[in-house]
């Protein structure tokens, strides 16, 4: 405790969102002083080698700066620890030795807490510190401590969030221009909103990570990574957004958590939604989270998920309210877990389908279609039918079903595709309701 | 301190957020224990005495009930008083006689947290507590909070909001069933969303004690209802709603609070903006409040703006972070203020707007409107012309001007009425770019 000489804080790293940390805590030392009540004194930072030379490093001043682990973490008066290099080592063996070390520590780090989160809390109950993570899900938009706080009177019913700008950005362009998945692609590599190995974002691991941290966190239990059902967004094809148009839809790459009698169902892939939705209207590498409470009822945090700057105003706001635990001392309040709960299979969920099928375009196919489904209790809400070659003479058939169980599903779609007037069975998204 | 037999609630009122507070405190007492680390337990509930026979009062259990504050006051071992009685008295001396017992305070009431919110948190500041009040503005939204935690790195630069379900839902009515403003009115009303005598409302009244809150807030100065520039919808007709679509607006009564060079500008009156941004598909009774930061950019809280179950949401979330002051201690920071900053007239505002005027059919009168604004420097970005009667021989006209200060358009708006050929000026919005 150096409150009488300010609350001394480290930082980790000097990546983009490092670097930008660093820069407001100069920048805006007196209005962060008003605001936290002492004075916010940036004491150390941890770099690579390369670090050193660059002009940020000059600008803030070299002699803050340390590339040696022990000399950062045997600094005097470093009440609070920024972890923001990312990725899961080094960055969990730092957090770690933070906390055995006695310090409060803030991070951005999405990965770590989704993987280590329960882990990393507990540790840091039992050191008598804090950890905060507001900036690993949703950028600057506020939304962690929203479910230890704001809605703590409630039973979270669901989550359906778009928690990954690259994917909205790619979704978001192949709806507008009917651009095909691998050349909105490339358009967002061109800009920098996707990396040129583009997984972590398509395949929705990144939504993946931030979906087990708010699922953790509104459900009270354990969530991990792997318990999270996933599909990618590089299936879906141009001609389905504009059939989806048609019938009102959007699609989105949307990460669901429901709660319903202790099963909990946590997934992350492609959904239509109605256009009239809030979520619908989300465009571009903006985020957005919808929650639906008991009490509360529907309630969004719309924003941007990611970019230095709105990154640094959670990390920030985590480092004050840390600054406030170093004054007032840490509640004394566990992490309050429900027992472990079960977590559903993907083929035990219940939603509405959008199947969009090629067939031959001879009388009768429709209703041998339907009598498929009609076997499995799938009835059929809407249906759109499109010459699709003259020639050959195929149509193509877009359905929209009303609820029915994955496994119904899977197992109909195998039959459909060896009807001998199905060609091919080309799309199937989930279709959720929001409201 | 009673922390070994758990935190005591007092509440005041037994109205519909009152009662739905007290339902939850016992409903969920076990969550909420677990939430907070303790128990929080219902020790008193100061009512009127036509209460006393509500078969609520009944259900909670009558012994906690009283009639007479100085009961209410003298129950020992009640740490947290909720008041919820709505109103300026005596919810303010209920609320004064709780802080300078020692006790912390929460509160839904927006009246009194904007006239007298400075007062009286400077009040807790001295005795030691806290006064929590997320439930007076935007009923389950989380909003107060995100000014004081989440956004404080931010140079706030405006909030454009939605903060009164009784006017949205109006205006909702008014553009999508052509209805006029009394039509739209009476079917509120009708609904319970408006009450029978619904000035506080449709002026802005009710708007403007919550943009005083939230200005306050943003920008760390005292802003008074008073200091706020107020308009209400009366005066929007379904002709106003049928143009603006046509141009690709949408009509919203706004709060908007802005800050420039240490000049804040507060107004509540009904604003065209983009079809396209969010705020305009915030539908219905539903609430909505844009905030833009120096570092987070735009960030779009949505939800239920009142009701009982939203409001009771925000209630509890503030006793249970009150709990925790109870448990370690209120952080010794006082609220922060800057000097009083100046309120700029609505003269002095820049904004861009929509005018409509009957006009008489004829060739040159859009030069000569053209030239009345001109002489102002207000030009003209947009304009459509309809023919309004044809015996008359008189049509009407919609302009859409680029940015103008208010002064220079209030002094054009009197000359067009003057001229010959315009038979009347309809209306006139002001249009605001959101992004």
């Amino acid at each position: 405790m150096t409150e009488k000489d300010g609350i001394g804080i480290g930082i980790i790293g000097l990546g983009v969102i490092a670097g930008q940390v660093a820069r407001v805590l100069c920048d805006k030392q007196t209005e962060l002083a008003g605001q936290a009540g002492c004075q916010i004194i940036l004491r150390k930072i941890k770099v690579l080698p390369e670090d050193l030379g660059r002009s940020l490093a000059q600008e803030i001043g070299i002699q803050l700066f340390t590339t040696e682990a022990d000399v950062f973490f045997s600094e005097p008066g470093m009440d609070i620890v920024v972890e923001a290099i990312g990725g899961e080592h080094p960055a969990l063996e730092y957090l770690t030795r933070a906390i055995c070390s006695g310090r409060h520590v803030v991070t951005s780090n999405k990965e770590v807490i989704a993987k280590h989160g329960y882990d990393l809390l507990d540790l840091a109950y039992r050191n008598g510190v804090t950890i905060r993570y507001e900036a690993s899900v949703g950028g600057g938009i506020p939304l962690i401590s929203r479910f230890r706080h704001d809605l703590v009177a409630n039973r979270i019913e669901g989550i359906y969030a778009i928690i990954n700008g690259t994917t909205n950005y790619i979704l978001t362009r192949m709806a507008e221009e009917n651009a095909e998945f691998s050349v909105a692609l490339a358009k967002a590599q061109e800009l920098g909103y996707a990396e040129a190995n583009p997984g972590n974002d398509i395949e929705g691991i990144d939504a993946g990570y931030k979906l087990a941290i708010l699922a953790s966190l509104a459900f009270h239990t354990r969530i991990r990574p792997e318990d999270i059902y996933r599909e990618g967004i590089s299936r879906l094809c141009s001609r389905d957004f504009q059939y989806a148009r048609e019938l009102g839809l959007a699609i989105k790459l949307l990460a669901i958590a429901k709660e319903n009698k202790g099963a909990v169902e946590v997934r992350v892939h492609p959904v239509c939604i109605s256009q009239e939705s809030l979520l619908a209207k989300v465009d571009g590498v903006y985020n957005a989270v919808l929650v639906k409470g008991d009490l509360v009822g529907n309630v969004l945090f719309f924003g941007q998920g990611a970019g230095p700057l709105p990154t640094s105003s959670a990390v920030i706001a985590d480092v004050v309210s840390a600054a406030q635990d170093v004054r007032t001392g840490v509640p004394k309040s566990k992490w309050n877990l429900d027992e472990e709960c079960a977590i559903k299979s993907i083929s035990d969920i219940e939603t509405r389908f959008y199947i969009r099928l090629n067939i031959a375009d001879r009388p009768g196919v429709l209703a041998q279609i339907a009598g498929v489904l009609g076997d499995r209790n799938i009835s059929i809400s809407s249906a759109i039918q499109k010459l699709a070659d003259r020639a050959a003479q195929t149509a193509e058939i877009v359905i929209i079903t009303h609820p029915a169980m994955e496994r119904s599903m899977q197992s109909a779609l195998e039959d459909l595709a060896h009807l001998t007037d199905v060609m091919e069975v080309n799309n199937f998204i989930r279709v959720e309701a929001l409201s």
